[in-house]
């Protein structure tokens, strides 16, 4: 099982990947969320792994975005804690470090600590194991890096401070996408996430649509909205919902919406995750 | 008038600011949005004036946190049409460009652009005007920077390409904010933003409480939601809906929606500014 991931060695996304598929997966690191999406495409990855949602940044848009242009399935979701470290070169010391680099969203989810310490200037970086690398590759001693613990061990740097996120509460919902959808079993706890564009001539339009999922008691999970790229100033809307169509109730919601929307597709149905992001709207 | 705004001048939240208050006001430039809004409650600032949302991007969340987290009211809004332009040192030209700097939206609006030119190296930077002052002040013959036409102006750059952005139709929506609400004639046309968390306990919640604004025949012109930093995996809700409590139903409507939320703040409410991000849901 090859599994695509966007960073480096190290990266969140690929611990992640390695507690889905309990490591028997060999992880394909990508430069970019694309070509995670790609690589499954064209079949030289069997499933990809992307974030898609962190309990304090919010949902990473661009994959919404990459759901809707390309045409793979979700198979499935993984919640992982973040647990970010603040490392450097291992023969420098705090006392040597003028700039911290990561990604911007590790630097957001870690803004209390930076704002203690204003003499670190943040450089935003493409990933957060990447900023790791960046540091042992050129054996930068001014700089710090934000990353896992477990890039800190694969690069040999040394940490400086330990667990310096905002919050203890800090987790990134992952999904697996597939080139074929499956299919939960009935009994299973499952969920279904679904994007559509609302029929514009209907006034209070999203509130009927609601009421689709409410009159049949389907929970509703989670709901963004997204500008669409197709027709300015109107939105996408991405909705999770619990269930599956192997339930009667959530087939016959999942029909009577399309007469509501002028857009619609099922992303995918898959086994809830174990753990957190499943509270309910 | 002093208006505070994010970023080096040439920003286009300093056009935009310079558009709203027909130029009668002295913009002040900062660093971060969260000194945009410490300027306007510490008084060195009259108003401050923030991006909250593009029809390409999508929202600027970080600036729903900080209205969150300040008591400023919402007084007005505008939208901007945002012209991207490739530039560089005027001694420089295509040739000699190896990457391009700019913020991480501005490289996202022209990402087809950018995608088509892959020998570019994309290089993310605090913001557009900011990466065009870089070149200017460092004379750097390599980078090219995406940012408008008049950063080029106030730089002395030149102009490698117009029109870059991967949509004409890209606008952004800014919103004014002030130590003190304003209060909208009732015939003028207004909105209102709200932000509220729902009871958890109660399903179908979001239904219950888009039904009190449907029922009233109020008008929902955007959602939005975001995690809550103080309980994670619940989720804080953004309205904008229709009118101002000068009208009975709206100051019904919430009054009603505070026994079904948890938590509940007026933003404010302020005259429709001219133009879009007027659809409704």
């Amino acid at each position: 099982m090859r599994v695509a991931f966007q960073g480096v060695h190290g990266a969140y996304s690929e611990f992640a990947a390695t507690k889905f598929f309990t490591a028997k997966c060999t992880a394909l690191p990508l430069e970019r969320f694309e070509d995670v999406f790609a690589a499954v495409e064209q079949r030289r990855a069997d499933r990809g792994i992307i974030p898609i949602e962190n309990s304090l940044a919010g949902s990473i848009h661009q994959n919404y975005d990459l759901l809707l242009a390309h045409k793979l399935y979700i198979v499935g979701e993984m919640h992982l804690r973040i647990e970010h470290a603040l490392m450097c070169h291992s023969s420098s010391s705090l006392k040597h470090i003028t700039q911290v680099r990561s990604h911007p969203m590790a630097l957001a989810q870690c803004s209390s600590f930076l704002s203690r310490n204003p003499m670190l200037k943040q450089v935003p970086y493409f990933d957060t194991a990447g900023a790791a690398k960046f540091i042992a590759d050129n054996e930068v001693r001014d700089t710090a890096a934000i990353a896992s613990e477990l890039a800190t061990k694969l690069y040999g740097l040394k940490i400086l401070k330990r667990g310096i996120s905002n919050s203890k509460q800090n987790f990134t919902r992952f999904l697996i996408i597939s080139r074929k959808a499956v299919k939960p079993d009935r009994k299973a706890k499952s969920k279904s996430s679904i994007v559509f564009v609302p029929h514009s001539n209907e006034t209070g339009i999203l509130f009927k649509i609601l009421g689709i999922f409410y009159v049949r008691n389907i929970d509703l999970l989670k709901i963004e909205s997204r500008p669409d790229p197709d027709s300015p100033f109107e939105y996408l809307f991405y909705l999770d919902i619990a269930g599956s169509p192997a339930q009667n109730k959530v087939a016959q919601a999942l029909e009577h919406i399309q007469e509501k929307t002028r857009f619609f597709r099922l992303l995918g149905s898959y086994p809830v995750g174990r753990g957190k992001f499943n509270g309910g709207v």
